[in-house]
């Protein structure tokens, strides 16, 4: 927690102090080992970046005089579209891509997403805002991702794709592609990324016919955890 | 899996067969659900790829014939000095490198390692190897990773490093760098990351004085999980 995010029920009415318990008070009494006057770094949810000057901290409590100052790091300019993965790699994939500035994430159904991890616990609304804020902390930024979930392809590829690029440069990994990925772009990409196995070519033909472009990293196959970090550091 | 990899003593004595049983054999029979006459993608420890034919498969083994034909993918010009990460944080970073490509692993303390995780049952040599060859199963290659375990950050930086890092471009990575990490080389790299909480000053001077230039990402701080392959793929 390189960032302790704040919402507004955090601060005593019409104060700037917040008053923290549970896990981020334990956090700060274990991890960080703050004392009274010590400055942390916080931020509000979606809004500014400052410190907290610690007034009051034991077991139970913590209370910090807030101070907001400064805009929290820049979106990256990228839609990520991505079948979703099995469900523990989900919640890494989340904090990872939360960190990493992504602002709108679409998780999508493919032919070779299993069925089963559309029931997963972890994709419900609490658990995925749970590993988002935790990529927020860990990257000290403060704007809560939008995620959406697509359970059909067909659907969302024909009837809601089309809007959604409009404006980017919309790119779809394929490990066969010949195309390689692009570097140091400077405008607004829409990256998807198949599941484990791939996208069918079903599904690579109809993003193509959509606009996307194939394009790939090399002849390695990555695992989507190592993929989303390298694609997007390779793309920016 | 997206390779099988072998070992000299999976082959029958003086055959082109191999048989395998346990993990391989459970993964064929239950991902792959492969039949008699099915060609699988398949490599020797640091050696070709090719393929094996499926000769005999049922709930006890399977034999391949094996045919081996090409080079396996080529290596990342990349030593990775890793602070050594958290046990179940360094056996995905392991898997994750090794699918990239990363040939030279060193695993060091900094003030900011926990003694505790140089005690891991996960560092013992042979679930060192699990990791890796998980992590070459995934990328499709054969050259199993050479991890090197440094335990003492002083006489490692003092009595060895200068020797390791000759001929190759020395970069440690580090959120207040001023300079930016470096895209698209061509040549040998060696890349030094921190722990959680970053490399302490004394080290970042220790590293600097042996020849190492700090660089950095961009104002977010990414885990290491993450951060790793982000690096990689934007150095080269």
């Amino acid at each position: 927690m390189n960032l302790i995010l704040l919402f507004q029920d955090d601060f005593i009415d019409n104060t700037g102090v917040a008053r923290l318990q549970g896990r981020r008070l334990r956090h700060v009494l274990e991890v960080h080992r703050a004392s009274v006057g010590d400055e942390l770094c916080v931020g509000i949810l979606n809004g500014q970046i400052g410190s907290g000057k610690v007034a009051l901290l034991n077991q139970s409590v913590l209370e910090m005089e807030v101070r907001l100052e400064r805009a929290p790091p820049a979106a990256l300019p990228l839609t990520l579209i991505l079948a979703l993965p099995r469900p523990k790699v989900l919640r890494r994939v989340l904090r990872s891509v939360s960190s990493l500035g992504v602002k709108k994430i679409i998780l999508l159904n493919c032919f070779r997403v299993e069925k089963s991890f559309w029931q997963s616990p972890f994709l419900i609304e609490s658990s995925v805002k749970e590993q988002l804020v935790l990529g927020l902390e860990q990257a000290r930024d403060t704007v809560l991702p939008e995620v959406l979930l697509r359970p059909l392809f067909k659907p969302f590829v024909e009837d809601e794709l089309s809007a959604m690029i409009k404006g980017t440069l919309p790119l779809v990994a394929h490990p066969t592609a010949s195309a390689p990925c692009p570097r140091n772009l400077k405008g607004t990409v829409t990256l998807a990324i198949g599941p484990e196995g791939g996208f069918i070519p079903y599904e690579i033909e109809k993003l193509t016919a959509c606009g996307f472009t194939p394009m790939q990293m090399g002849e390695r196959i990555l695992s989507v955890e190592t993929a989303v970090p390298a694609l997007i550091a390779r793309l920016f």
